[in-house]
């Protein structure tokens, strides 16, 4: 007889705000007991498929709105649409009982706690926000490069990215011809944030010569990306001459490649960092979109024995520095970490953000807690990204198990994100985020239960669930067994506990 | 042309202690730069290959040496074979610079915060030590099963386990008719100590039917497995009566196998726990043959909204006052923890253990942080397990990408062990163990020098980095490149750093 379909019951429902346009989408799942629980999604190319105009469409036309960015507009009072888009996203409600209230919201970004990235050139963009007191975010690396670079490519990867939950995607292109069509198509496709490293391309333009790149080259980059609608820039804009000599004594030196593109103009002309000396001037370009800024760290260690030096850390106050004068001209910004630290390191390197950036979102790679694990650095970084998000990063940048050695495959890249959405949905259990813990509670009383193809639907990859557990039970079983190739049917557990209940507790039932 | 083929150039030494027959194996490594490493091992068999006794042949042979057990002799100031053998072990030396001493490891042990498992019967054992002063150790579960018992397959599974680096190894085989004969091709093949689950050949002996059991037949089990040899058993004595309406109140009651199997005893027959009751007896057998007590948690969380409640911490007191029972009669024991924790509870689990249990070496199960991700379990579990062990945590039981869904397939063996591997790792280097960092050190230090084949044979998994990193390579590429596919040829952050050497040290040479 044949085994029973597994198939998710998932539809798709929406909770509307104060305005018709606001409306968020999520994925609305019945168990097999017919209880239901929302889970988040985005919906993205499924509005162009049902011919509804783009989200944000409309949102950004008042030419007379009073403020440039959701900064801006938080700090005057205003509560955007953006930002009750956000509150309802994080609340699983809209009404008087949100968790989040559009104000709560708007309070956190005034006091630059928290940040929406959202470039008024990207319409299609679904609002989210980054910020401690929110769930925490997972950013997945995508891009062309020399070696492959078809359009098609890119925006599968980017699909690939949001089936398994990335919320916002790093378009690190560089090296190939039609960059801009590329980048355009991936930021029409997405309805989360993008975020790019303007001097990857400014190096392309430059033909790969780092002296070649000039202030006004950099600047125009940046223009012509910021009305493409890039929603965040990182700027490795902290990394000062004057760090290089401790960046020098290092094992590994510099290993972020923007960072060192910087490093290597300093060092050809002895002059200081131009994102640094023309910072107001990319301040300006990024108010005028809404471009939120990613204060990279180009001295983030490579290396376990390199954390918490002088390099980063100087890097790390000359970026609080530059983060105040974000905040204070109304720019979001949000602050890059690293890298490799020992775990018990971690925590100080959230305090010390929190203390030098006066609380700006720290967003970091990792960190990878040993050096010695190359092919499983998804792993050795999920361990230090679970314990900085707990101790308040607010978006953590997935690595792949491919990390030191390749670019990613699409099993890599699916791997590296189911592995950060754990080490997300750990942090936000720790922290007692409203609502984390209602998906383990609902997979473990269907566990409790053998309601197995409810564990699956519940869990953050049921195809792969399903494949593993399916390939051990007999053939001929067509219904859900109250048993697992773990034990067997002999001697289960689970079914004592039925009997445990029955003899304990009154309000129970038995069922053999 | 071909490429060159990779090869790890490692050989076996030998560390002599004060007596011809304490000859402690190490693998040095070789690295093409003529530096080397030592790195723990285990031989094994190798004796057996090359006509060696057995290494504890003649250790054990003095019926007058005035001890029954590790503890025993450390209590009464006897520094035993196998004391000097795990220092040597964990010192990666012998002499006056040793970084544990022979006396240190007495001290730790007559103090009840450190064990070496060794069964007088087990003279194929190397001893090795579990303790919270020394390196973390890691478990791997193996085992027939009525599925699959063949003698030659469990012998694998068990060199599969040594070959990723296992401390120690659980046999827990249940449900085959040549259990015996299987455990003991086990402990003959085994240089690392083998724990067991008595109940669970009990309920076989009892055909299946916990009210079949008595003090008597689980007397015979006991007696019969300590003689065969087996270094630790898994006993939950801790498990009270009255801890059974608490469990009964739980979203998924109880978990453990071996818990629920003493739980059903005691529902059937309104009686104490006999493991409880029999303590005495128990201890007696453990002493005469030095099996070490791994004093089980029956309740541990299986999700993890039962985690930290009355049932499981109830259970911690009463094995709290066992551990001290233990301690007193000379039984060396270890605590078993759980489970489903969430990550902000990890610590409490760690710090309560060493309150209750008088810092008896724990010994955990992940702890998992979130019940979401099944087919990750291996994931999940090591956030949880590199923070207990940082914490103080002795020894991690592995958890494999199978847990909760299949028996784990040999590959599943090894993922298992190499992401416990990681969380031991990552904990010895934040405890700042002596020698912890210096794999890390090197291997970073052969990524800046673009010592790639350097890079694999240091890392944990050497054959699979080679495999990814060869896979994006240039085909004609015959010697170790200055660049890899993540990056490409062009712009290489790690390239630059010799030119950032050259500026700002005096002392490094340019190579380009």
């Amino acid at each position: 007889m044949a085994t029973k379909e597994f198939k998710v019951n998932v539809e798709r429902v929406h909770i509307e705000g104060s305005d018709p346009s606001i409306r968020v989408p999520f994925n609305k799942l019945t168990l097999t007991n017919n209880e239901t629980i929302l889970l988040s999604t985005t919906e993205g190319e499924t509005r162009e498929n049902l011919k509804l105009p783009k989200i944000r469409e409309n949102w950004n036309k008042d030419e007379n709105r009073g403020y440039k960015t959701q900064l801006e507009a938080a700090k005057k009072g205003i509560i955007t649409k953006e930002m009750e888009y956000v509150a309802i996203r994080e609340s699983f409600k809209y009404g008087d009982d949100m968790h989040f209230t559009p104000e709560f919201v708007r309070k956190e970004i005034a006091e630059g706690r928290a940040v929406i990235p959202s470039n008024v050139n990207h319409t299609e963009l679904e609002p989210m926000i980054i910020g401690k007191k929110f769930s925490v975010k997972v950013n997945a690396n995508i891009g062309a490069s020399s070696l492959s670079s078809s359009i098609e490519e890119e925006v599968e990867k980017l699909k690939l990215s949001l089936k398994y939950g990335a919320d916002t995607v790093m378009d690190l292109s560089t090296g190939v011809d039609n960059l801009t069509e590329i980048r355009e198509s991936i930021l029409k496709a997405s309805p989360v944030p993008i975020g790019t490293v303007p001097i990857y391309e400014t190096l392309d333009r430059a033909k790969g010569d780092p002296g070649a790149i000039t202030w006004d080259l950099f600047k125009q980059v940046i223009i012509d990306q910021a009305k493409l609608g890039v929603d965040y820039f990182t700027i490795h804009a902290g990394l000062l001459k004057e760090l290089l000599p401790h960046a020098a004594n290092r094992l590994l030196g510099i290993v972020s490649r923007g960072g060192s593109v910087m490093a290597s103009m300093m060092m050809r002309s002895d002059e200081e960092n131009l994102a640094y000396t023309h910072f107001d001037e990319l301040m300006e370009i990024c108010k005028e979109y809404d471009v939120a800024l990613s204060l990279g760290d180009g001295l983030r260690p490579g290396a376990i024995c390199d954390a918490c030096d002088e390099a980063q850390y100087g890097e790390l106050r000359a970026i609080g520095e530059l983060s105040k004068r974000c905040f204070e001209n109304g720019v979001q910004c949000f602050i890059e970490g690293p890298g490799h630290v020992p775990l018990d390191k971690v925590f100080e390197n959230q305090d010390l953000e929190d203390e030098i950036c006066n609380e700006a979102p720290f967003y970091t790679l990792g960190p990878l807690v040993t050096d010695i694990a190359p092919g499983y650095d998804h792993i050795t970084s999920a361990i230090g990204a679970s314990n900085i998000a707990w101790r308040g990063t607010s978006m953590l940048c997935y690595v792949t198990p491919a990390e030191h050695l390749a670019l990613p495959t699409a099993n890599d890249v699916k791997v590296g994100l189911i592995t950060y959405k754990i080490a997300a949905h750990a942090a936000d259990v720790a922290k007692g985020f409203h609502n984390a813990r209602e998906r383990d509670n609902a997979l473990s009383k269907a566990r409790a239960e053998f309601r197995w193809y409810d564990q699956f639907a519940l869990s953050l990859d049921p195809e792969n669930a399903y494949k593993v557990w399916r390939a051990q039970m007999p053939e001929d079983c067509n219904h859900e067994p109250s048993f697992c190739s773990m034990c067997g049917p002999r001697f289960c557990p689970i079914r004592l506990n039925r009997r445990l209940q029955a003899k304990y507790l009154n309000n129970v039932k038995t069922s053999s």
